[in-house]
């Protein structure tokens, strides 16, 4: 599957994911408007807002984009309802030809995360018949568990020729609390590192495998250090834009060849219109903003590499 | 919250959680044919099997035990149609007065976790009025990111009454990979529940608070060091039963007053018609099977404390 998203990459010259992350503080009001005066004040009209705004944003950018990364979490905040829109989500973007990273970090037991990985990339069997059911093309994955917790997602990808990503360094202010403690000579994030790209020996494809890391765009310099640590592990790379990572700050989470990592941008794309130097095209070209959001991130990722 | 289960707990004199963890492969298969005849071989059919399943085993037991726990990979393996029965079951769990602990092991960056807590334990606002979602009353919480991760779910326990329990030691055969690796002179784990500790301080009521630990029952002597460690956190302990802990094994993980922790079985309990032992029982009448077992282990749990 990595060498698809690559392949992808490189047609569309974008090593750009945009986070499908909507929220109601930052849905234009007209379109929530018309989700509460359809359905009331319920799950229903909350989710409805979500699926057109998702659908106004994927219309005007998909053409730039490789790939796309639903945070999952934004839906299940809206019950059932929400998580129809997400599935919704899923598949008007795989539609329209883009890769779907579900943002999920799953991560449990043996037994409890092959039901995880079934859920978000295989096949569950009902009697005979083997059915797909979130269907994503690639899933994030907490590796607190361990090696048994991680490696059903990694037979699920094997068998229905998917990807993940793993945490591995994240992008949040407190991510060092215990990512950053030392081990021995190394810090955990490092033993992670280092599974990460055991786990992802039987699943390469040329130069990377379809076990991934995150790491954050907000630690670059240990980004360029994982980067040599972890040859055959691509990077997906949060927190470029809202979250403070710059494109200049980011080479070296990429290859001498300018592959190895994608990196997202949530809000920084999706709430364009809410962002210093976007405000004229206002809340009713919200998707404008955000597709010129989107080729300033290109341009910036461009210069930089 | 905490204190509320505890008082249940003594009321029923049973420190006990069945974990509803359904599996197409030990549903009685006349629960599955059912399902099928009425909905194909589809989702629905999955889900409607789970959720009589559920249903049965909750009717037979609800009176002998203070709560439950449903594995929600179990029912998002089943998307849309599993997520309803998911939400079904913690809403018929409640309706006979059982606590119910959502294992979600959720976790992320904190305006994330933040969705994920209103999503489990929480109200989102649509417009201008607040509507439960999934609405439990405990959640599980991966700790990976951070304190950044962790407290939203901390502070929509307090405005809500509600607990979480953190995974500090995981019951899995891998989970020493991570989590026993030495930081210093304390284990990783030992290091998450100092956290814990810290995280609980607000949220106090009598000697425990809202912000628990899952600790495995698998790994009784770290159990017994960590209920030491932490004096104020209620221990949820997975593990006993299919996974191999025993009653014996457990003291340690509770207090001088036998309070302090909440002991869980899955497949032990709801499973209990296929293990050894109650076999008489047969397929048919699965449920009394589960009961019968609750029971065995009840007086299991009352010999060994």
């Amino acid at each position: 599957m990595i060498e698809k998203l690559i392949s992808e990459i490189h047609k569309k010259e974008a090593p750009i994911v945009v986070g499908l992350d909507p929220n109601l503080a930052f849905i234009p009001s007209f379109i929530k408007k018309a989700a509460i005066e359809e359905n009331g004040e319920t799950l229903e009209a909350a989710a409805g807002a979500v699926l057109s705004f998702n659908k106004a944003i994927v219309d005007a950018v998909y053409d730039l984009i490789p790939a796309v990364k639903p945070q999952i979490a934004m839906y299940e905040q809206f019950g059932i309802p929400g998580l129809i829109a997400y599935k919704e989500t899923v598949d008007y973007c795989k539609s329209k030809g883009l890769f779907v990273i579900a943002d999920v970090k799953r991560g449990d037991i043996g037994s409890t995360s092959e039901s995880y990985a079934i859920a978000h990339l295989g096949q569950i069997k009902v009697g005979k018949k083997p059915l797909p059911v979130f269907d994503a093309d690639f899933a994030t994955v907490n590796p607190y568990l361990g090696t048994d917790g991680v490696k059903p997602f990694v037979d699920v990808c094997k068998a229905n020729d998917k990807g993940i990503f793993v945490l591995v360094k994240t992008s949040n202010p407190s991510s060092g609390e215990f990512q950053d403690q030392k081990i021995g000579k190394d810090t955990l994030y490092e033993k992670v590192g280092d599974k990460v790209e055991e786990w992802g020996e039987g699943l390469r494809h040329g130069q990377y495998s379809d076990v991934g890391a995150v790491v954050g765009a907000t630690y670059p310099e240990m980004g360029a250090e994982l980067r040599k640590r972890m040859p055959h592990t691509f990077i997906l790379v949060p927190g470029y834009g809202a979250q403070g990572g710059k494109g200049k700050d980011l080479k070296g989470f990429f290859d001498k060849n300018g592959d190895g990592a994608i990196v997202n941008s949530s809000r920084g794309i999706i709430a364009a219109y809410t962002k210093q130097g976007y405000e004229k095209y206002g809340e009713e070209h919200f998707a404008d903003a955000s597709r010129a959001a989107v080729l300033d991130m290109k341009y910036d990722l461009r210069d930089a590499l």
